[in-house]
C-alpha cells in the first residue's frame, strides 16, 4: 500500500466544486458575527470608499481555507475580487500573502473576522499535520485525523487535515465500522461482533476491530477485520502486533500519540497512525489583514 | 467598577433556559456525526440492551457544557436520563465522574463522540479560561474574551469562558462599536471616526477605540470614547496610558497577551484583559465515557 | 450628546451590504405568497411578454426598503432590471415613481405583492418616524423605537426607523441591559439589581434602568446607571428627573407618548423619546405599481 | 349563499393542531430577540425564582394568538404552565386577563416581549376586523381579508381576522385564480384571459375577474367568471353591477373600504367586501404583563 | 368547460421563474448523495479536465424535469453551460438526446446521478401521464393527479402531470375542500357538511364531496357541491350519476382507475379521471449521460 | 462472505433511534401536504371529536416505515397513540392490519394522506425487494440497492431495502469509490485510478470498478480492487469473470437485472447484485386508513 504523500496528492483540493454545505457553514458563520449588523463599519466608513487588502501570515505554516475566505466575501459582496498567487496545501513563510482583495472597503472590513477565523483555524490543522507527516517521512506510515472534531466543521477540518499531508480516517458513524470495546461487550465477543456487521452491513463497507490486546488481535483477524486498531499499546507491543498480523490486514496505530511519540510509532510498522490532536487541540496560524484606502 | 470575579457570578451560567440555537446546533453535529446511521451499534449492540455510563475526565480542568451533553441525549433519545452532581464553571480532578448516563446502550454509544467533542471543547476553553483568573485574582482586571471564536460555536464558546472565570467583549459587530485603525483611516481622523458613531449610533452602545499611541488614547478619551483599547503595547507604554487616562474611562489591553505576559500586564492597571486565544487556540479536555452493561 | 439628525446621517443607509437574514426573510415571503406557482400568471401571461413597471407613491411619505425590492425580485428573477432615482430615507410627494422595473412581465407581476409589502410597511414606518422627528426638531432629543417590532422583521423595521430619520434603541435582549420593576423585585432591590449586572456583565454593554419614580431615579443614577428611563411620568415628574440627573447620564423617556406629547416631552429636556407605535402601529404608504407592456 | 358569521364559526379556531410553520415562527422571532442571551434577566434573576404573571389587556377589543403565545412558553421552558378562560375569538374588556402563566421568572421574563408582540399584533388585527363586521352585521355581505400581509406572517394574520369574524380571500397565489388588468392586457382581451386559466388550470379553482367598467362585468360574467371583483367602484356603480349579475356568480368589492363606507358598499348587494387595511395597516391591542413574585 | 390538452397549454411550463422551493430541494438532494465528498471523482479526475457530455433516452417517452438538471448543474458549477432543443413536454424516443453539458469533467460527474434521479422519475410521470391521456383523447375529459405523491417532490410531481398532458388536483389540503366520508360521519350528515364549509370557508375554494351512492350524489348536488367525486363506482353507476347530475356541477371519476379502464371510464361522460398511480407507483424514464473528454 | 438474509437481521430495524434528518423529512411533508391549513377537516370535524382508525393493507407484501407513521403524528399531535403488532421487515396479507391510531379525529384525517404516502412508498420498495430476495433464497448472492433514488428519501428508501431482505450499496458519493469508465477515461487506465484513489483515498474506504469486458476485470483485481462490478454482462460472461477472480475480490453484477433475470445471474455465482429498479421504479403498496368515531 503506497501512502506517501505527494505533490500530486494536492488533486483533492484543486477543485471548484463546493460542497453543498460550505455555503451554509459560511452563512451562518456571517449571521452569527453581523447580526443585525456592522454598526462601526456602517457609520464609519463611507460605503463608496474603495479599497485593497492583503492576507498575511505572520508565521510559518501550511495554508488551508482560501476557498472558504472566497466563499465569505462571494457572499457578503459579490463584487469584491479575490486573487491568490497561493494553493491550499502550500507552504507559506511568515510575511507571505495568502491572498488580496479589492473592492469596497466596507464588506473587507465587515468579512475580516469571519474570514480570518475559517483561514487561522484550519491552517492551524493543516500546519500541526504538516509537522507530524514531517516527522516520520521517511517511514511508509500515514498519519490521519479522527472523529474528535469541531462541532459543524467536520469536513473542513478533515480537508485541512489534507491539505497538511495526511489522510483522513472514516468520516463519520456512517461510512466506516469501527467496532470498540463496547461494541464487542454488548454483543458478546469480538467474533460474534464481527460476524453480526459482515452478515448484515454492507459490502463496501470495510471494518475496523480496536484491540487492547495481542489475543483481540489475533482474534480480529482470524474473524476477518480489514484493519485492527491498536489501541494506547507500547511501542514493543505494536510491534508484536504488526508482525503477527504480517500484512493480513492494514494496522493502525491510535491514542495520545504526540509529536514526541509519532516517529516511534512509525517505526513500529504499523500503516496507520491517527491523532485526535490534529482536530481537537488546534492552535491557530497568526495571519492578519492589511488593508489600504484607495480612495 | 467592580470586576471581580466571585463564586455568585456563577449565576449567570444557572438556568435551564436553553438558547434557541443550541438545538440547532446540536442537532447538526449528530446529522454531521451519525449521517444515514450508525452502523456499527445498530449491527452489534441489541436495542434492548441497557447500560450505564460515566462521563470521566482524565485532566484536572475547569467543565462547561454539561448542559449541550443533556441536549445532545435528548434529541437523540428522551428516554435517556443524565444525572450530575457537577455544575458548569465547576473545578474538577483528574478520575471526576461529570455525569452519568443510565438508558439503551445503542442511544449511549451513538452519542458519545458528539457529546464528548462538545464538553471536551467548551471544558477546554473554560479551564484556560480559568489559568488566566487565577494569575492575575489579587488584581483588580478582568480577563476577556474576543470575536476569536470558531465559527457556528461563538455562543457557546463565550458561556465557556464565563464557566472559567473570565468575561465576555462583545458578542459580534452588532453590539458594540469598535474602532479600529481602518476605521479611523476610512473616516479621516480618530474624532471624525468617534463623533460620526456617537452621532448615529444607538445611544445604548459603547464606543472602544483601538490606540497603538499615547497621542491617540488622549485624543480617543477627548473625543468620548467609553473604553480604550491599548493595542499591542509594551507594559511602559500601558502604564503610561492608565496614568493618562486616569479613570476617565475603561482600559482594555490586547494582542498577543499569554500565561506569561498576563500578571504584568494586569498590573499596569489595565481594566480589561482580552485574549483572543481563549477561543482561537483551544487544547480540549481530556475526558472517556465509561460503560457498563446492565442486560 | 450630539443626536440632531442630519442629512448626513443617511450614510447609514447607503451601503450594498446585505445582511445575512435580509435573503431569507425574502425567500420565505417569497415562498408564502407563490406556494406551488402563481397560476394565474403562468397561464394568462406569455413568458416572452416584457414590460416595463413604475412603483408610484399615491401619498407622501419617506421611503424605506427598496433595497428589499432589488432583492425579492433577484431572487425571482435574476435577468430583471431595476432602476431608482429615489434612495431610502428620501421623502417623496403622491404620484412620485420610487423605482422602475424592466423585464418578463411574468416575472414582474409574480413579485409585486411581496415587493409592495415589504415596501409599503417599510416606507409606513419611515414615514410615521418622520413626522414625529420633524415634531420636535428644534430639540435635542432623538426619537427612538422599542422592541415592539413585528416578529421575524426586526432589523428591517429597526431599518425603516432610521430611514425616517429615527434612532434605534437596543436590538434585542442580547445588545443592552435593561432593568425593569420585575428585575428589581426579583434581585431585592434596585441597587442590588445594578450592581449584579454590572459585576458580572460585558463591560461593552450599557445599563438603563426603568423609573416610576424619581426616588428611584436618584437611586439609579447613584448605582451607576447609564440611562434611566422615565416609565410613563408626567411633565412635571419628567422636569424634574432632569434637574436631578442633571447631565450625570442619559435620560430617556418613555411610555404611551404620542404625536400630541411629544413635543412638550422633548421640551422637558430628556435625551431619548422612545415610543413603540413606531412598530408596532403601522399604516403603510399606499404605493402601487403600474405596467406598460413592451412586446 | 349564507355567509353571516355565527358562534359556531369559531370552530374553526377551536383546535389543537399547530400548522408546521408556526413553529419555525416562533423559533424565529425568539432567536431574533434572545440572541446570544437575555443579560439582564440571567444576571439579575436568580434561576430558582418562581411566579405567577397575568396577560391584562388595557383597551376593548377581540383576542387572537392565545396558542402561539403558549407555543413561545412550550419552545423556552417545557415546565412553565399556562392557563386560560379566554379563547381565541372573544371580546374581552379593558382589565380583563387573557391568560396565566406560572412557573420560572426567567422564563416568564425572556419570553415576555415577544408573546405580547404578537398577541398584540394579532388581536389588533382580529379588533379592527370586529369593527367592520359589527358595522354590517345586518347585511349578508362578508368582510374579506386580501394578499397585503406582513411578509412571514400571513397565515397567523388570516387566522386573526377570522377570529375577528371576518373571512379569508386566497391565500396566495396558488389557491385561486385571479385576474387582473395586467393579466388582461397581456393576454389581450379579457375574454382570451379567462378561457386560458379555465382550459388549463386545475377544475378544483375558482376564477375571479377585476373588473372597473360594467362592460368588463358583463364580460366576465359571460366568460365563466366564479366571482367578478369590483374595483374602486363607487356606490350607483356597484348597485348597477350587483344588478346587471343578478346571481349569476359572487360579487366582490374592494379599493379603499373604509369604517366609513363600508355599510353603504354593504347596502348595494355585493357579497364579498375586501379590504387591505385589516392587515397592512394594524394597530396592536394594548397589552400588558403583570408578574408576582411566589419566592 | 373546454378541457382538452392541447399544444399550447404548455405555456404553463415555458417559464423562467424557478419556484422558491426548488433550489432546497435541489441542494437537499445534492447534500444527500455528495456528503463531504466525491471522493472517486476529486482523485481520479483531474480538475482541469473539460468535457461534454449529453443526457440520452434509452426509451419512447415524455421529457419533465430539464429545467431541474439546469438548477443541480447551477448550484454544483456555476460556469457549466447546459443546451438543449427539447423542451418539458415534449415526446421522445430512444437514442434522443435530451440536452448537452459542457465544462469541467468534475461538475458533470458529481451532478450526474442526482440529475439524472430527478429527470428520470419525472419523465417517467409525464410518460405514463401522457399514455393516460392518449387512451382518452377522443373524449373530453381530464387525466388528473392526486395527492398520493412522494413526500417533498409534490409540485414537481403535479409539474410532471401537466407536462405529460395531464392537468392538477387541488395541491393540498389547503386549496380546495374535499369532503370525504369520515367527515360526514363527524359533521352528522352530508348536507351539514356542506352547509358548514360553505359557511366558514373562503368564497374562493371550492367545495368537491366524494360519493359512494347514487343517492349521495343527488344529496351533494343539492346541497351546493361544486364538483361530486364518484368513488369506486362501476361504469353503470358512473353512467347515472352523469345523468342525474346532468351539468349541474362538474363530474369526477376516482378509485382505481388503469390504463384498462380509464377509456370506459370517460365514456361514461364524466369530466374528471383522478389516478393516483400517476405519482404514487411510477416507472422511471431510462435515461443514460455519456461524457466525452476534450482535454 | 456469509450474506444470506435472517431473521435476526432485523436488528438494524429495531431501534428507537430516529435519524436526525426524519423529523426533517417528515415536517417538510406535513408542510407540503398542509399548507396553511387542512380547511376541510377544521370545518367538518368538530375538535372534541375521539376516534380509532386502522392502518390496513389491502395487498400482500412487507412492511417498512412503520415508525415515520408514529413520527407524522408524534409531529402533528403529540397526544394521538399509536399501537401495532406489526413491525417493519414484517409480511402481511391483504385486509391485515399494521397499526391503530387513537385520538383526536381531527388529527388522524389531517395525518392521513402524510403518513400513508410514506407507508405505501416504503412498504412497496420493501415489498419489491422481498419478491427479487425469494428468486434466489437458496443462493449465496445479496440484493442490493442503488444510488437510483427518489431525491431527498435516500436513507428511508435504503432503510425499506433492508426491511426487505436486501442489503444496501454505498450511500452516496462520499462512503465509497466507485471507479466507472468516465473516471478510467479521465484518469489515463484503469491500472491509473486505482493507484490513485488508493494512493490518497481513506484507508477505511473500499474501491469498486466497474468493468465491461473481461480484460478489465483482470486488470481491477491485478490493481487492486476490492470489489469488481460486472456491468451488463451476459450470463456466460459473468461466469467467466467469477472464475477468473476465483476468491479474490467480491463480484458485483448489475444492469438491468429484472425478476426474469435475477435468478440465473445469481447461479453464475456473483456475490452481489445491485438492483436500481428497487428504488427507481417503485408500485406503492395499497393501503387504507379506516377510521371509527368513539363520540
Amino acid at each position: 500500500m503506497s501512502i506517501k504523500m505527494e505533490r500530486t496528492s494536492l488533486s483533492c483540493l484543486q477543485t471548484n466544486l463546493l460542497l453543498p454545505e460550505v455555503e451554509d457553514i459560511v452563512k451562518n458563520a456571517l449571521q452569527e458575527d453581523i447580526g443585525p449588523g456592522d454598526i462601526t463599519t456602517l457609520l464609519a466608513v463611507p460605503p463608496e470608499t474603495i479599497a485593497s487588502a492583503s492576507i498575511i501570515t505572520r508565521q510559518d505554516g501550511v495554508v488551508a481555507g482560501l476557498f472558504v475566505v472566497a466563499e465569505v466575501y462571494r457572499q457578503l459582496d459579490a463584487e469584491l475580487q479575490i486573487t491568490s498567487d497561493t494553493q491550499d496545501g502550500q507552504s507559506v513563510s511568515s510575511g507571505d500573502t495568502l491572498c488580496i482583495l479589492h473592492g469596497r472597503a466596507q464588506s473587507i472590513l465587515t468579512g475580516e473576522r469571519v474570514a480570518l477565523n475559517f483561514l487561522q483555524h484550519l491552517s492551524g490543522i493543516a500546519t500541526r499535520t504538516s509537522h507530524f507527516v514531517k516527522l516520520i517521512e521517511d517511514s511508509a506510515a500515514r498519519i490521519v485525523d479522527t472523529r474528535k472534531t469541531t462541532p459543524g466543521l467536520r469536513s473542513l477540518e478533515k480537508y485541512a487535515v489534507r491539505a497538511g499531508g495526511g489522510f483522513n480516517h472514516r468520516a463519520g458513524l456512517y461510512d466506516a465500522i469501527l467496532i470498540k470495546d463496547n461494541h464487542i461487550q454488548a454483543c458478546g465477543s469480538l467474533k460474534a461482533a464481527v460476524e453480526s456487521v459482515k452478515r448484515y452491513a454492507s459490502h463496501v463497507l470495510t471494518v475496523t476491530v480496536e484491540c487492547d490486546t495481542l489475543e483481540q488481535v489475533e482474534e480480529a483477524v482470524a474473524a476477518g477485520a480489514h484493519i485492527v486498531l491498536l489501541d494506547n499499546m507500547d511501542f514493543e507491543k505494536m510491534r508484536c502486533a504488526v508482525s503477527i498480523i504480517n500484512g493480513r490486514c492494514i494496522v493502525e496505530a491510535s491514542g495520545g500519540i504526540t509529536e514526541k511519540t509519532v516517529r516511534e510509532t512509525a517505526l513500529t510498522g504499523v500503516d496507520i497512525i491517527s491523532i485526535g490532536a490534529l482536530t481537537h487541540s488546534v492552535t491557530s496560524l497568526d495571519l492578519s489583514l492589511e488593508m489600504k484606502l484607495l480612495g
